[in-house]
């Protein structure tokens, strides 16, 4: 019998949950399977009145946690050294922030007759975008109340995030807000239900999603304070009398894993499963991140993750997402940027506008045989808003440059160019505020897909592109979590320094930028930055930073 | 037999030439045929390398012109009262600017040996931008040396027109310009040829061509002095001897019919035919143009002529196309507005882009079920340039406001909102010089095709949108101006007033503007209105001016 010891990594996307088992030495990852959610459309309950709704079935990441993982441990079985009982500890990551309302006891309201159809008792998705307004209300508040909140977070709370989308529930669907007692991530969710430890009191809330999603910081002693909530709404004071006053990395277990548990999914009784954290952050670990080290995670949409030592000083940076210790690495902040979409974008194009019916595969090929610059064009990647640095929900997509002779092609490649400038725009950020990239890492679905994308990055950040070697960062850095839980002496990793060397690594194929392509690139990126703050900025008296916003509140007026 | 008398009315189009047969009483269209020009794709000749490229092959005109003509007299035996002998005059309208070089003896370049298969030697389409840096000369020098110029044709020479085209080729293909006597209009072309006149001293060239086109004006003594044209080249000044003192509209026998042209074409030798004029104008005349009635002939362009009387104090306004006295009647200013791409842009969506395979009736079908504003969504209608007000070609389209949920059928409406947007732009500039629109008549073939886009415009532009009775107007004006030429003693009429009256009308169905339509678009056009003038006009600090040219420029580098 081999002395080799596993993890299983669960991975919670937006359509579907991946299960990952990996060698904790090599990192190989040895069996996977995959559930996507039956719910909805494409695992996403949408309103067709309202194109800013995404909400989620709970049961659906139930079923799909013993599908999925039972899958990968068949999967598994062929490689000669596995076996369920070597599973050494379990890592989670979800999608966030995705918050849902359980109650008194942590069972999700859905769960209950009375809200089995209703929407808002579901999970919220990270890209429900119906708190526009609430957000925009917390971020005012903050500004006058707590400006040190906004310092954390980029300056501007974002309707993606925890107390937007409760508070826009209280004022929207005050049944369900009254029957819940309290809301927890599906980071949270997750393994605290593996564990038998879902009851409120018990439950272990993640320092990822608290930090970067619900204004949690040791700083000014965890949650926001009732006085603030309060200011607010009443019923938010509430929910934050539910909340505990510590919160964890995912160098902590939540719990071992229940009996029922462990017999539903095959594995052994006992072993620890890791409190968890975002996708994005353990796909940095995953990618094996370090300082310095710019991991972008690029599939619909992205994250774009650093870190920082904590023994370090380091300023507010307006625009990121969020900046919290230990929700990357222990002992080092968590930088988070992103944009709000990316392969979205490149979908919409294919599967919406349905160019010519063509494919991605063959407009990659046609966009791969323009030269930089060829096309005119030039785009806003704000199609599902921005993220970074404009922390602003009510941006919207733009395309300049169009002509008679303006092909599917030459659209295809203006908009991936359009993700490369905001990328650099983020990437520019990072350094303006002293945190040098010295290499960026590259992972999650597109660059495995595209290298066309890959190198038109390489060419407008003009630095070179590495990938990461797995296909599966966020999986991966939830085993990479399940091995420093188990810990070295059950088979795992003393700490995640040591898990990530030895687990993770990049591929030998590197895109190299080319010279001639920067340059031109330069020039375009010179024009992005302009039209970026015409319409992104407040400030100038000639800008069109209202344009956009206009435009959404005429539809919202006129489709009310 | 009959007393019915008729005319023949010829069209000379992008993409094919018409001839209709009309009742110069009743102005019923009795015949009517069409020739597809051969040549290059769908009759012009394009240049990969090139997209500013567009040129004609003159032969195509005179194939054209024998297989029309013989296919609309055939057409019209069928009506009880025909025969060609009751053919009195012919009327002949044109694309324009679209100068060809022409040998001493009047013979096109094209037919020489040497030059058959230079695409410098045809005719200079209309839509050939090749020529937009010696637009941009021209009006430099004549801002300098001639700001009267300018004042008649808007402010700016395009380079759509004669002298841009005319330097261009000097610059550019010395051989061509050095082997050309002169270069005359298509306009003046064809009614030469048919009346044995295309010696270029027997020449009546068209004070609509001359006019909008040229540079010409009585007031400084007609076409621009040699002076002017040798401060941009020599070249110019030799091919201004060559152009005569003297101009005139319509209402002017350019000759009467050839015995050779009447035997090929059927027609009675020794009939008037009248001097040429642009489609536009006679397309104007055809749809029943009278003083403070704005005519919009929307095809692939449009054209948005009005008239004012002479013997009235006209200011000069800028950013119009032209000010021309008997440009479209006599004793009248025509004044002359237009939009690059209006169908055109349509076509592109529908042809280039192809949507899910979606044609125009699938797309209108879906684009009918929005309301305003539901899209969110806002263009630019500068796909082809922008001619009236910012007379610019260095400008190109723009789409605002997608995400990704924005269908094929949002983006097609926007297209249509974003050219009536362009069409109230010129409206208001009629309007703001104190030519007041009490009416507006819809011509061309877009009006006929797709009520959507008339229902819009009303709405945008907040009047109500008639549509001419006759689908032809162009070849119906140039009949007409066929009956005028013929006069009252030989079935025609005295002058085009009568003609008008008689033989042109617009339909009872009128499209009405919808009042909760019309405040919205007031609310998206005011927004329109800050991005027109965000990236067309120069001047603000903040602008983006020189967005669209330098995605020109770097186009324009890399690809050459």
């Amino acid at each position: 019998m081999s002395n080799a010891s596993f993890a299983v990594g669960l991975d919670y996307g937006t359509q579907s949950v991946r299960a990952l088992v990996v060698d904790a030495q090599t990192g190989e990852e040895v069996g996977t399977g995959i559930f996507s959610y039956p719910s909805g459309d494409g695992g996403v309950y949408v309103d067709p009145e309202d194109p800013d709704l995404a909400r989620q079935e709970p049961q659906d990441y139930l079923d799909g946690l013993e599908e999925s993982v039972q899958a990968a441990l068949d999967d598994a079985q062929s490689h000669p050294d596995f076996q369920p009982d070597a599973v050494a500890g379990v890592g989670v990551d979800t999608t966030g922030s995705t918050p849902l309302p359980v109650d008194a006891q942590g069972a999700p309201l859905s769960s209950h007759d009375r809200f089995a159809d209703d929407l808002d008792a579901k999970a919220w998705l990270w890209k429900d975008h119906t708190a526009h307004e609430e957000a925009e209300e917390i971020t005012d508040t903050a500004r006058e109340l707590r400006p040190e909140y906004l310092g954390k977070c980029g300056g501007t709370y974002s309707s993606e995030w925890y107390w937007s989308k409760l508070l826009h529930c209280r004022r929207t669907a005050p049944d369900v807000f009254e029957a819940a007692h309290t809301w927890v991530e599906i980071a949270d969710w997750i393994p605290a239900v593996l564990t038998g430890t879902d009851h409120p009191d018990a439950l272990k809330r993640s320092v990822c999603a608290a930090g970067h999603k619900a204004m949690y910081n040791e700083e000014w002693g965890g949650y926001p304070d009732e006085d603030f909530l309060s200011a607010l709404d009443e019923g938010l004071a509430g929910v934050r009398r539910t909340l505990p006053d510590t919160t964890y990395d995912a160098s902590e277990p939540a719990g071992t894993l229940t009996d029922p548990w462990a017999d539903r999914l095959g594995l052994p009784v006992g072993i620890p499963v890791a409190v968890g954290a975002f996708d994005a952050h353990l796909g940095g670990v995953g990618a094996g991140i370090e300082t310095n080290t710019l991991v972008k995670i690029i599939g619909t949409s992205t994250c774009d993750l650093m870190i920082a030592p904590t023994d370090q000083d380091l300023p507010d940076i307006p625009g990121l997402c969020g900046i919290v210790p230990g929700s990357v690495l222990p002992d080092h902040y968590g930088l988070e940027a992103g944009q709000s979409a990316v392969g979205d974008i490149f979908n919409w194009f294919v599967s919406v506008i349905k160019p010519d019916g063509m494919s991605h595969e063959k407009l990659t090929e046609g966009a791969r045989a323009l030269t930089p610059g060829e096309s005119g064009l030039l785009g806003l990647d704000w199609y599902n808003g921005n993220r970074t640095v404009l922390v602003d929900q009510r941006l919207t997509g733009a395309l300049l440059g169009m002509t008679l002779h303006t092909t599917p092609e030459e659209v295809y490649r203006a908009l991936i160019e359009s993700t490369a400038f905001g990328a650099r725009v983020i990437k520019e950020r990072y350094e303006k505020y002293g945190i040098e990239v010295d290499r960026i890492v590259n992972c999650g679905g597109i660059p495995f897909r595209n290298d066309l994308v890959m190198q038109i990055y390489a060419d407008v950040m003009g630095q070179p592109m590495h990938v990461s070697r797995s296909e599966q960062t966020p999986a991966l850095g939830a085993a990479v979590a399940g091995t420093v839980v188990a810990g070295e002496n059950e088979g795992g990793h003393p700490d995640f320094d040591h898990a990530i060397d030895a687990m993770t690594d990049t591929r030998e194929e590197v895109y190299e930028p080319d010279p001639a392509h920067q340059e031109v690139y330069d020039r375009l990126f010179a024009l992005y930055r302009r039209v970026h703050d015409a319409f992104g900025v407040k400030g100038t008296e000639d800008d069109l930073y209202d344009v956009m916003k206009t435009l959404l509140t005429i539809r919202d007026e006129v489709t009310n």
